[in-house]
């Protein structure tokens, strides 16, 4: 036990590194003076190789490997599992100099992605993507893999998800959803032209779109004594503990569901970390489990809850209130639901969304399934477009609205996009659920959201890290993961939005 | 020289850390959520005990105390000298385990200080307050001392100061200023309420004052590439490197001088830190060399500049644009250079201020002259109303306005006060030296800062900690340090404002 105290003294070492460095990212994304970003990844390096050298050592190793796991209480032997697959099975297979490496690579690989895509220049930023590439192929050889190479990035944001998996999630998508989506794009196409061109006419004053943002992430019971919310470019979450998650949201003046809709998608992100049990934060089991389940949350509130028929009005009229709204309710819900083929991503409604998903997804298993092919970034770009030329009927015009559109890889952040769907496809079980329990459609006519956070603290939230991701969906839903929820989900409320035929 | 690159590797870690503390710091109070305070303050404490094991151990006392100084360029010989000073005879002496329990003490000491203040209960803080100060007398055991046991104290903030110094500094202020204030006192009393009670009439919206505060600090030519202005709820400025200096100001609706007057303030602190060159801070020297030279610039902004007659009128006219003012400029004149006898430092006006100061000088200086009582708050606080009544002839009703009203000794920072009001009287001096060489009155009218900024920064700016105080003002002005300069320089301008006669 003497051993457990002392590697508890360890992780809490830990804790700090980690604490300071995700404030200083915070810091750096929020607000730090553009001159200081070198000394900030500077810093944040040394960090880092803190971070490594203070957990991949012999002395944790033998405690890790050297205790019994059956002799310790749940928690416990949740932590040391943990630790023997997110240090040892991986950290600890690449060497501290060959990750600062990368580490260095990454910062100016996404500043060069960033030039890159502001001019539509693929060239200056290839070197750097294929570079990133290869790092990811040779981690992979370092940390060896089970089947498909790819699986291995897959389950670092998803545990225990393989390529089967997703090969079948999106094999159901595919042929669900690509007939049906070509039928509702071709409805009420002039109806939303004119809708969009009565909401967008005017200004909405960025001041106002603040106080507005604040008062919904107040009506979803965002805790802003253990909360911040801020602007930066793109909007993110992030947490140091359940006592410290802050999210930041973007302003445009020419449309305020932007805001709105970020602002509660990252809401639901994190009402998760807070609502995290103190008796797993103070056990070092104090985050969300996985990308995945972190994204359901997300889109629970983002798509399930606030663009339900009942919340929708709530919304109306809070518009109503700060600007005044030039159109009605029925066609505000329509313009929330518009379906449309676009090229991007983050602007992509929620019918169409995991099509670009999936298009991501089967371009980095290729990349992925070999490990010593170097790769060449005008030939993925290629790939890209055909791709969206097949599922979506449309392809890039410059390299900007392709594959230069999410920082994602220049980050080395590949097996992280499946994610997003796979969240998506758990909402849609999640609420299912729920509805059992929950009166859902009664509270959120009422704004009221006490029964929703308990109902999704009790199931989900408290068990931080505690419980596997299969298990979370397990113990919410009765039942193991199942993407019919999420694919029945979306073709009937479209169908009926779109008055198309459920086939 | 090897051992020389290998200090510089531990250095930077060593930078990195303190980096990481800094702007945890700055977050804790500028936006984190209060239920996050705890766990910054843990991390505080660890990053403060890695940063002083990194710099507290035998390589690199081996390195600093090996190495033949004659053999170093000037830069590196300058930051040998200053490690020995600072980490061997001053941290090192001192157990990294009492370190950690008075940083423990300090967070909590700080706490009961807010507590008391607010609620006027000497009680709850007193037996902090006595603790802080007992372990600031071990303090001085652990490290030694020569001469009056607080000179070491004095010495932290401001190079080779001691009793000796600043009791003749003091003497000068009091024999000369104190009949002095007595007579202005006297002088244009239903003038200058007639005045505040016109200017003071209205609100001044907090979102215009937050446009006019960065308009000022842009004249003043404060570089937002490198510094970020916020709002906190005491004003400072922090800094991490020439690259990433910030500031905070507070902003007052009935009041629009204090966030003026304190932007002013910290932009003369920031400006300082910013021009540091870039050669002193690649090589551990880059910040500002003590308190009082500081204070001389942040001062020299605020009061030798911002109140100069040329630019009040600049001042003037910005508040009339943003907000109309309601009295003429000559009455604005005298409102910006009211004197009173306040009970409160930070409200004092430049004239009487530097007898606030005096107060607590003399009081640290008798409760530093015996180590080995145990100090009583209480009898402190009681000795504290009676040097108010004797200096300035009122006395504090409640602990808040008397010895609750600073936070500085709640943190152990005895033997800070004296730099306040040592910057003021440089600042006098700074500012004849650059009368001569510098249109000065012209530029101000003109709200044209190059010329000033450009002779400070090559006077004392760039030097960062490279030259000691006492050369920084012999470089600067030619001359050693004289505090005939500020008292010359108050009797003037206040004998002029009020009518009084120059004795």
């Amino acid at each position: 036990m003497d051993k457990l105290i002392r590697l508890k003294e360890i992780l809490e070492k830990n804790r700090a590194y980690q604490h300071a460095m995700t404030i200083l990212s915070w810091d750096l994304e929020t607000e730090a003076p553009v001159n200081a970003a070198l000394s900030i990844s500077k810093t944040l390096g040394a960090l880092f190789e803190l971070s490594y050298l203070t957990l991949v050592n012999d002395e944790v190793r033998d405690i890790v490997y050297g205790v019994d796991i059956n002799t310790l209480n749940e928690i416990d032997k949740k932590l040391i599992l943990n630790l023997r697959k997110n240090i040892f099975d991986k950290m600890s297979k690449i060497p501290v100099d060959v990750y600062s490496k990368y580490s260095e690579l990454g910062t100016m690989s996404t500043q060069k992605w960033g030039e890159a895509k502001r001019t539509n220049n693929l060239e200056i930023y290839a070197p750097y993507l294929e570079e990133v590439i290869k790092y990811n192929k040779d981690f992979i050889k370092y940390r060896g893999y089970e089947g498909h190479p790819y699986n291995l990035l897959l389950s670092d944001y998803e545990n225990e998800l393989t390529v089967e998996i997703v090969d079948e999630f999106f094999k159901n998508i595919k042929d669900e959803l690509t007939p049906f989506i070509k039928e509702v794009i071709t409805k009420k196409r002039e109806e939303l032209k004119d809708i969009k061109a009565r909401f967008l006419s005017k200004p909405y004053p960025i001041d106002k779109q603040k106080e507005l943002s604040k008062e919904i992430s107040e009506i979803l019971k965002y805790d802003y004594n253990s909360g911040v919310i801020k602007e930066s470019e793109h909007p993110f979450t992030t947490s140091t503990s359940n006592k410290d998650v802050r999210i930041t949201t973007h302003y445009y003046e020419n449309d305020p569901l932007s805001a709105i809709y970020s602002t509660i998608h990252e809401t639901g992100h994190a009402l998760y970390e807070q609502q995290i049990s103190d008796e797993y934060q103070d056990n070092f089991l104090g985050n969300g489990v996985s990308m995945g389940i972190h994204e359901s949350q997300s889109r629970i509130f983002e798509n399930m809850f606030c663009k339900n028929d009942s919340f929708t009005k709530v919304i109306y009229d809070l518009l109503d209130k700060y600007f005044g709204v030039e159109i009605t309710l029925d066609e505000f819900k329509l313009l929330l639901n518009e379906v449309n083929t676009s090229l991007i991503r983050v602007e992509a409604d929620e019918l169409t969304y995991p099509i670009h998903v999936m298009i991501r997804y089967e371009l980095e298993k290729e990349i992925f399934s070999d490990l010593e092919k170097m790769e060449n970034a005008e030939e993925i770009a290629k790939k890209w477009a055909d791709k969206y030329e097949e599922y979506l009927g449309v392809s890039p015009k410059t390299y900007s609205e392709g594959i230069l559109q999410d920082v994602h890889w220049s980050q080395g952040s590949f097996g992280y996009f499946s994610s997003y769907a796979l969240g998506s496809a758990y909402s849609a079980q999640i609420y299912k659920a729920m509805e059992k329990d929950v009166d859902i459609n009664k509270d959120l006519a009422d704004s009221n959201f006490e029964n929703i956070n308990n109902w999704l603290k009790e199931k989900i939230h408290k068990f931080g890290s505690f419980k596997d991701p299969k298990d979370v969906i397990l113990n919410a839903t009765g039942e193991e993961f199942n993407s019919k929820y999420y694919v029945d989900y979306l073709k009937n409320k479209f169908a009926k939005i779109y008055g198309v035929e459920v086939k």
